[in-house]
């Protein structure tokens, strides 16, 4: 075990812990201004810092991870007992669990943004004026990005290593339930980073567990915090938005919509309703309610319904789902907005593609909406007119994910309209600058 | 004069005017409401209208303002008889006046904005997977933009032409002093949007000139504004970035800098900096700061600071270029980041082009900063390590503009380093979202 481990792993935890509840003291505020300003020192090097010796740092942080596996499994055993006896539920247990195949694949998963292309320095527009200066548009890092994350532990390494890849330096803040496996996770990213050059405060984990590190780090730390992602459910992420004195690169909620239109196939839209619900419905790409033609209700709507409520999905429906099966409740208004998150699945017929993009849009979360048909021209209104961050057309909903977009690896997604949308990947972690060229321009 | 004009021409003043020092009245509440709820309908509007139709809107714009002419002459003579009775200085009645060419040349600013390329709809990527699905990234609007003003009437023209060619509504909120100027140029815009078809609540003007509405928009209008731009000085431009819980687009200051390296060329180093200083001294591409290579300080210093305080420049120098002259004055640590917008330069020596960006990276606001140079590989590393939205080689810092740019118009710079840096034309007023075709895929 190399140092930074052993100083990881042996700092004592009862401190921390029992300054919990206590009010925040100056020591907090003090320690966490200091992550601030060396993460900022650490994005300027990083901003410059070649490909090569970004991706040599992510290669040598896969492999220490990797060697390092024995004590982050020891952390986290420490993590789930205490948890545990703390009463946390199965499902609870089972984010924060680590064990070998999980450990390799956060390791793997290093390795898979390494390759990914190194966007810095990318040249997205170019041109000549008339008076023969070229202007061009190069993507530089975004600098700061502060991550608050729950108890998954493998966020840190892959929020970690993608703000490397852009360039950037990131702040984590792991859920106080994972403190010891995201420290000793971190430890093993803060060699790989030390081994090619790089300065260890470009992945910076916050190294208490008081909560009020959390409030710091959304007033933007002075100003050394460029933007917050917030990785974990609602009430994280409602908090964020509400509170961040920064920008935000999230999504509240995924209320996805699958339409299935008069003109549809019954059998693709059998396999993509089945998919958009039920392939995992704890996802923000999961389709939430499913809208049917009256036009081709007769020949589709049963159909759906049945394999759906076969399939262990409960149905929500309006009058029309209802008279279908009587295994079906009604719907209420709260229904047609709600995210389950779970095989329950709001269902109704509607007029048509236009009453159905009027519906999405009084009813979506504006993440992710599919259209089911074989009419080429509903299909090309549906994604011209419903606003949301991905709308597809014969595909399932549950294509939401930087991984199936190509992008390798993503940070999160995002709903809002501004800078990121959709599935926030390496690209979407830069910023970008002009470079203009002259031989003695001057203005007249 | 049409009707909307005669209304917008003979409301009182009067009511608005008693209205400014009393407490926020439920009524301002609802009016504000009011106008975000109607403006983010206009803006589903507009992002489905047609290229065609909102340049038919910007064309009957130009139009109306032209024929109101008269109209809008005379409600301005009104605002400068106020504002000079209440003591305006005459720079601030030169920004607030208008006369028939500043009219006609509001015009002509919409028409140069209809000729624009629309920015909306255009796939700026697209890409196939491995499964078939081919994804599309296509530019939406942005939503609805809220702009605050000070003085300047024709802010009310550009903003609202530049947010209507990218699909956005506006909310506009000018100067108090600019009222009735404003209110008549509003109407001839809201008479071309009506013409063309098109929501009158495209662009909004706040009726009211009670300062609590800024407040109320600074707050997002209840989720009604996605960005808020302010246009104006330092003050206005603080206290939004300050107050703000929406995004904002804008720059607090331009302190720009121009390096003249050892390997310049005299005679273009001489045209670049008397250019970059004194074309125009008010604007924020103007330079503040000097520095000059010691390398090359014995060939170039003074006749650089010679020429700069022959053509009128105050010099504030280091021990170097105090030696140069005796009207040099001794540079405070504070002028070297001081945005003077007047003829008035800091000048200095360093020590090559690493000493120069080490220092714009301390002294710079990241707007603008230039180096002249023959040397290729200074040029690259200054283009490259300096981290501002618009770095020049061998070219004047007052190219900083949309119009330089060749974007047509702009709507401010921004030194943000989300979403927008830099000018921001009628691209920069544009989000994005994924477009998806598929064949029926599901996620495996």
């Amino acid at each position: 075990m190399n140092r930074a481990m052993n100083q990881a792993m042996n700092a004592p935890l009862t401190a921390l812990d029992s300054a919990r509840s206590s009010a925040t003291g100056p020591s907090l505020a003090a320690t966490m201004r200091q992550i601030g300003g060396d993460a900022r020192a650490a994005a300027r090097a990083l901003a410059l810092a070649p490909a090569a010796q970004k991706n040599r740092a992510l290669a040598a942080m896969a492999k220490a991870v990797c060697t390092a596996s024995a004590t982050i499994l020891a952390a986290n055993a420490q993590d789930r007992d205490e948890a545990k006896a703390a009463g946390a539920t199965p499902a609870f247990l089972d984010r924060l669990a680590l064990d070998r195949g999980r450990v390799a694949a956060m390791a793997d998963g290093i390795d898979v943004i390494r390759k990914l292309k190194d966007p810095v320095g990318t040249v997205t527009a170019s041109w000549r004026r008339p008076n023969g200066m070229r202007i061009e548009r190069v993507r530089v890092p975004l600098g700061v990005v502060g991550v608050i994350y729950e108890s998954r532990p493998n966020v840190t390494v892959d929020a970690g290593a993608l703000c490397l890849k852009a360039g950037n330096a990131a702040i984590l803040r792991g859920g106080s339930e994972s403190f010891r496996s995201c420290r000793a996770i971190h430890a093993a990213l803060v060699e790989g980073l030390t081994e090619a050059g790089l300065p260890a405060a470009s992945i910076a984990l916050v190294p208490t567990r008081e909560r009020e590190a959390v409030g710091m780090m959304l007033a933007g730390l002075d100003g050394a915090i460029d933007v917050i992602v917030p990785r974990g459910g609602k009430n994280l992420v409602g908090r964020v938005q509400t509170e961040a004195r920064v920008p935000v690169f999230a999504h509240l909620e995924g209320v996805c919509h699958v339409y299935v239109d008069g003109r549809a196939k019954l059998a693709m839209a059998k396999s993509i309703v089945l998919n958009a619900k039920m392939r995992r419905t704890g996802v923000c790409g999961a389709a939430e309610t499913l809208l049917v033609d009256r036009a081709g209700a007769d020949r589709l709507l049963k159909p759906l319904i049945t394999m759906l409520l076969d399939a262990g999905c409960e149905i929500r429906g309006d009058a029309a789902v209802l008279a279908i099966d009587r295994r079906v409740k009604p719907a209420t208004e709260q229904d047609w907005s709600t995210e389950y998150l779970d095989a329950i699945l709001t269902a109704g017929i509607v007029d048509g593609v236009d009453a159905a993009i009027a519906h999405i849009e009084r009813y979506s979360s504006h993440h992710t909406d599919a259209i089911v048909t074989e009419d080429r021209k509903a299909a090309e209104k549906f994604l011209r007119e419903v606003d949301s961050a991905i709308v597809l057309h014969n595909a399932s909903t549950q294509f939401a994910d930087g991984g199936e977009f190509g992008f390798g690896a993503e940070i999160g997604i995002a709903t809002g309209r501004l800078h990121a949308r959709g599935p926030v990947g390496a690209e979407q972690l830069t910023s970008f600058k002009y470079r203009i060229r002259g031989n003695g321009q001057t203005r007249p």
